[in-house]
């Protein structure tokens, strides 16, 4: 009894620094360009999810979802937003996918907005760290960057990954973020700038960091029989899994195997019926640039320990033909993170319709992973071109 | 193919000040009780969803949903915040009460959480107007009880009703707490006193508004065959509805009509097939005492401008035979935003059990009507017995 998902339409507003724009503002914007590519009218939205971080503690404004709902001119909606730190938007992307998929609705509009710019730099590490459990490792001292240094450092310490490979990520990045008008940096980098850049939690440095970002994206999710009517062009939705890893850093065996996003990808691949070889085109959290690294080693596209080399460009650690975050990724696109999630959808989508300024020739599966907090909130999406 | 669902198990913390209690340990205290309520093995919960509202602004913790499941050993269950300020809760459990249905779902854990005291009066003040547009009637200076104090100098003008009148109000929630051993405030007041209370925002006074409380409450939903099978004291959801209304005071016709209730009542009541003279008990959404009567009228209990006249006894307004906020609602009962609306349905599912401790005699239907902002986010949910 269950309809297939199509991703209908697609929105975004260019990721960057945007100053005078608001939560509203830059949602309804990524909205009405989602709904306008989809064809569908927006009286046949049944449900608006705003996936959103921070946007309390950084800009004092919540309910978005009947505030958005309300610019967008829809008055009888379903309005809520939903949170999952960094994977908010891709969170609430599950939820409508599922309620589509299971025929509870027909249409669910998915956004994702954030802003993050504009305040002083620890008010922001400060507000990153609400996806730290503030009862236990928060108070102890614990920060993003300071997760991700270690999860570095061990990630070299066990498998001899090197400085120079971990850089290359940076490097490939922000070469794809060149070519991607909606990218917040469009310049270049070498690797002795990424290794000359100012030390940040060791081992990781400044250019290892993805930037802080504004932004939003948007999704028209609906059945095929809407998908059909009208005519849009429609990318499906081949799973959509959402799931909780390790809260705390002490709930974990391993800092360098992410539990979430393997079991996330495990599910979603036998969803989708295909396997980490079939992918043609990943959008992965490269929060930091270890984290590419971990998460293709943790989504299959190589062995643990051969993350490193691959990017690096070693012949034998390619066992996949995946293309990583040809949007330029978070270290590049950027990283509004409430909006992150659906921005990948949107750049997944671009690659399977053949319209992404950085194409992947031939693309017909990809991929979006997006995680939240320590990897404690996991989405994993296949997306299939109807082409 | 649509499944029944229920309300397998409830749970709630005490309401009221509770210091040195933050949001994972309350919500975590909820959700214990509701499982072992329920019977159902905590391995058959798909989704975890903690309504929450200002967690992010009064406490610095996001990812609630992650680390709430963690610490309730939830390992392999897609866990996320919903937010629609103080409805968050009850839109939680209609977006779990629709997965359930249409069957993407077995079991669904919802918990409302917040903390409100402790901070000093103008954060909380801040904190909630957060559920006000912050680009156009935030930066104008707009607050709750601004709104409220609108409404109930309108719903005076227009419909005669009296000062006495809304009082009677407060004056009969604050008798239900007494009896209510989890309600904040368990002091009766008299008509004098509260006309004699500080003023607030003319013509609201001090007694004529809810507190600032903490607590959480929580439900498992359930669908027919797990309700059997682990016979559970299950209490049906004959309607769960979340609409938008206007999210502005200036998209508001008459602010003394929250065109968002009337909407969601009239679905519910056609989904359920009942009309308000069924309805036997009602749980309000009286955040200001004259909440409660636009609400009565609204909900369709009494006649636009009866509301008054019905609280303080007048026999020829009485149409219904609903008794309504028999908890002390969130006069008396308290309100924690973002747990209200887990907490009504709480108090409405002990009523059809026979269980609570201000009983309404044979209840056999039962309403809640839960709201965000200015009514922007409005939830209305029916409830049967199943005795």
């Amino acid at each position: 009894m269950s309809t297939n998902v199509y991703v209908a339409g697609v929105g975004s507003t260019k990721f960057g620094v945007l100053p005078g724009r608001n939560l509203q503002g830059l949602a309804a914007e990524a909205a009405r360009a989602a709904l306008v590519d989809s064809n569908i009218p927006s009286a046949r939205i049944g449900c608006v999810f705003v996936g959103n971080f921070v946007g309390g503690i950084m800009t004092g404004q919540e309910l978005l979802g009947p505030i958005v709902a309300a610019d967008l001119g829809l008055s009888n909606v379903a309005a809520i937003k939903i949170e999952a730190a960094c994977a908010s938007s891709s969170a609430a992307a599950r939820i409508g996918h599922d309620l589509i998929r299971a025929g509870a609705e027909d249409a669910v509009l998915v956004i994702g907005v954030e802003r993050l710019t504009g305040a002083p730099r620890d008010a922001l590490t400060s507000a990153m760290t609400a996806a730290i459990d503030q009862g236990t490792e928060g108070v102890a001292g614990l920060t993003f960057p300071g997760f991700w240094g270690m999860v570095m450092a061990r990630h070299m310490h066990l498998y001899g990954t090197t400085r120079e490979q971990v850089a290359a990520v940076t490097v490939k990045n922000r070469k794809f973020g060149v070519g991607n008008p909606l990218a917040q940096f469009q310049k270049l980098v070498t690797p002795d700038e990424v290794l000359a850049s100012p030390p940040i939690s060791d081992p990781i440095r400044r250019y290892d960091c993805c930037p802080a970002t504004d932004g939003a994206a948007a999704l028209v999710l609906t059945n095929e029989t809407l998908a059909k009517q009208y005519g849009s062009p429609a990318v499906r939705i081949a799973a959509s899994v959402l799931i909780n890893g390790p809260a705390r850093i002490t709930d974990y065996d391993e800092i360098t195997t992410h539990d979430g996003t393997v079991r996330a990808a495990i599910r979603a691949y036998e969803i989708a019926g295909v396997g980490p070889e079939d992918i043609d085109v990943a959008e992965l959290h490269d929060c930091f640039s270890v984290a590419e690294i971990v998460d293709s080693e943790d989504l299959g596209f190589f062995a643990k320990g051969e993350g490193g080399p691959a990017v690096a460009g070693a012949p034998s650690a390619r066992n996949s033909k995946v293309v990583i975050n040809p949007s330029g990724g978070l270290l590049s696109k950027g990283h509004p993170t409430g909006a992150t999630g659906c921005g990948q959808i949107y750049e997944v989508v671009m690659q399977l319709r053949g319209r992404h300024p950085n194409q992947v020739p031939n693309a017909r599966f990809g991929l979006t992973h997006n995680g939240g907090g320590t990897a404690a909130a996991v989405t994993v999406h296949i997306l299939e071109t109807s082409r």
